[in-house]
């Protein structure tokens, strides 16, 4: 492993559970019953005892669109064509898209980066031109990428958190573009949660049986050929992963590094997620989770960080759709935690002593 | 039954379902694969078809706090003592209160409805002063209040939804202060869930498990001594209801005929809905759920309106503060339906035909 990747994992540190005890005084000192505002209470401590105990606040919001290509797709695993991911990321920087009316509506800023689009953008304004190649290889025929690319890949998700928290972020978003990606973070799912590709592989953007049949047995082709080493998470993100699901598994490190909570969004993401935690699972204090998608392969996720989603909302999007509106009630709980009486303040009487 | 609540349930009228149709088409032509945003897509569907398809927006959003006070509150059967019922009232009108700050992050205003509380708030500014009486008898004595101001209550709840639709709210929310109020509103889950109050009963702001036996006896004692009808729903709000209960029931009936889109909050709201659905079922057609509390009797309502909660946050607060968190939800599925580019705008293209 390359030493800036390995710099930047030691520099991860757990959340202080002193922090988490002032919070929590904080919010049971406020005018509702202890605890009455459920998972509310819950983003706030962690919020807060990350990010500082007097008054937190969220004052400006990022979310990261990493966008690629998938040889893989060249198969027809998705429902739509290859070309799609390239005119989605024009849709985004036109602001059409469904991330873009998402993010205004909860005061987000949008990041828009090609780490991997089969399409020539060239001096495109607005975008974050961080293209390792065109697209991953056909992943059923060996290799995705290189280890040197899925390092590449990951240190420029690093890079990219460590700069939007040095440039005032105060929580990052992690959301994704990439025809066919839902086949190679099936194969992550598939590996680390310890299941075959058919109990993991879902419909993606809306496939056929036919087509759902072709994806899962591709994906037993692809783990077969590559033997992806699951002790090694940097040899299963370079065989069977994708540069978008290597950009946001960079993203949470660096975001983690630099003590910034980051929301992640669904499967992609999630796989993502699973890479970072598993090169350093302290991460996980830094991840919030955001939605459940209607992928089977999901779940593991939520099993391994042993964190809920906050919604069941049966999306498939991706882009960060989730998360964005994830942060919108993450920011609602930070306000109560900073906005809200006090007992005292308010001359409200205090529970009875049973 | 009173004839000018009988006139209101004759106006309501069930939601246009080509309507529905019209904007699930809308919806489809959006640069992302067909129903990929879930239920975000089922509220921005019915929400055009009921106010229509054209260029929906949400421009203003009302939450209703009614407040009311509980005979059975003096058997001791909620964690706090009866006075905090008026002592939160004041502080939702200084805006220390949770739904105070969830409100304001979402947009929307408040109204504070004094429709039962036993205190005299004089000729308090900013308060809705509506008292019927200083709250419900004892319930478990005989009836909490009598039919004449049930109807009362609930005629007023119809014309303060009425008003708000007047005045322009274009989605009004509902919610509630009571100590005390999840034991009628248990009653009425207990009455038209048909299951004994052992299964209906929770632990509101959170009592002990005595308090939580006792809570269940009376309880008992109150379905037996009162023989709530359940073939008359105002039978039943009258003998075991409160007047929040009703507040909340009227709300949703004014909103129905109004065409405006109810959001109700958790277990009291709930009680509300079900005697509204129980008077007209087609006010389903009108509300929508926001979240699951985690007082046990609230399942009866999802089940009965067929409809699951948004959220499962394991809250416990009421106040509307579920139901102001979903106007944001809603908010954001109706921008996504107005402001999305749709495929052939962004140039982006469609699904693959299998």
């Amino acid at each position: 492993m390359s030493t800036s990747i390995q710099k930047t994992l030691t520099q991860i540190l757990p959340v202080d559970t002193e922090g988490l005890k002032s919070a929590q005084k904080r919010l049971d000192s406020l005018t509702k019953p202890p605890g009455s505002l459920g998972r509310l209470e819950e983003l706030a401590r962690r919020y807060a005892a990350i990010k500082g105990i007097n008054s937190p606040c969220i004052s400006k919001k990022t979310v990261f669109i990493f966008a690629a290509d998938h040889g893989i797709a060249r198969e027809g695993v998705s429902a739509y064509p290859p070309e799609v991911t390239a005119q989605m990321v024009q849709n985004f920087l036109q602001r059409g898209a469904a991330i873009n009316v998402l993010a205004r509506h909860v005061g987000a800023e949008i990041q828009v980066v090609d780490i991997g689009v089969n399409f020539d953008f060239k001096n495109c304004p607005g975008l974050t031109h961080k293209k390792i190649a065109p697209g991953t290889r056909n992943m059923s025929q060996g290799p995705g990428m290189t280890r040197q690319q899925a390092e590449e890949a990951i240190r420029t998700g690093i890079e990219l958190a460590q700069n939007s928290a040095d440039n005032g972020s105060d929580v990052i978003a992690s959301g994704d573009m990439g025809i066919g990606n839902t086949t190679p973070a099936a194969a992550i799912m598939s590996v680390y949660g310890n299941r075959p590709p058919r109990q993991v592989a879902g419909m993606g953007t809306g496939i056929d049986n036919t087509t759902l049949e072709k994806k899962i047995s591709l994906l037993e082709q692809a783990i077969k050929i590559n033997h992806p080493d699951k002790t090694d998470p940097i040899d299963v993100l370079a065989k069977v992963g994708g540069f978008e699901i290597a950009g946001i598994a960079g993203l949470i490190l660096g975001a983690a590094v630099k003590k910034t909570p980051v929301i992640i969004d669904g499967l992609i993401s999630g796989a993502g997620a699973i890479i970072a935690y598993k090169l350093n699972p302290l991460v996980k204090d830094y991840i919030f989770t955001s939605h459940r998608s209607r992928e089977p392969g999901h779940e593991i996720l939520f099993h391994l960080l042993a964190q809920p989603p906050l919604f069941d909302f049966d999306m498939r999007l991706g882009e960060g759709t989730g998360a964005v509106l994830a942060m919108s009630v993450l920011e609602a709980s930070i306000k109560i935690y900073s906005q809200m009486a006090t007992f005292e303040e308010a001359g409200v009487s205090s529970k009875v002593d049973f």
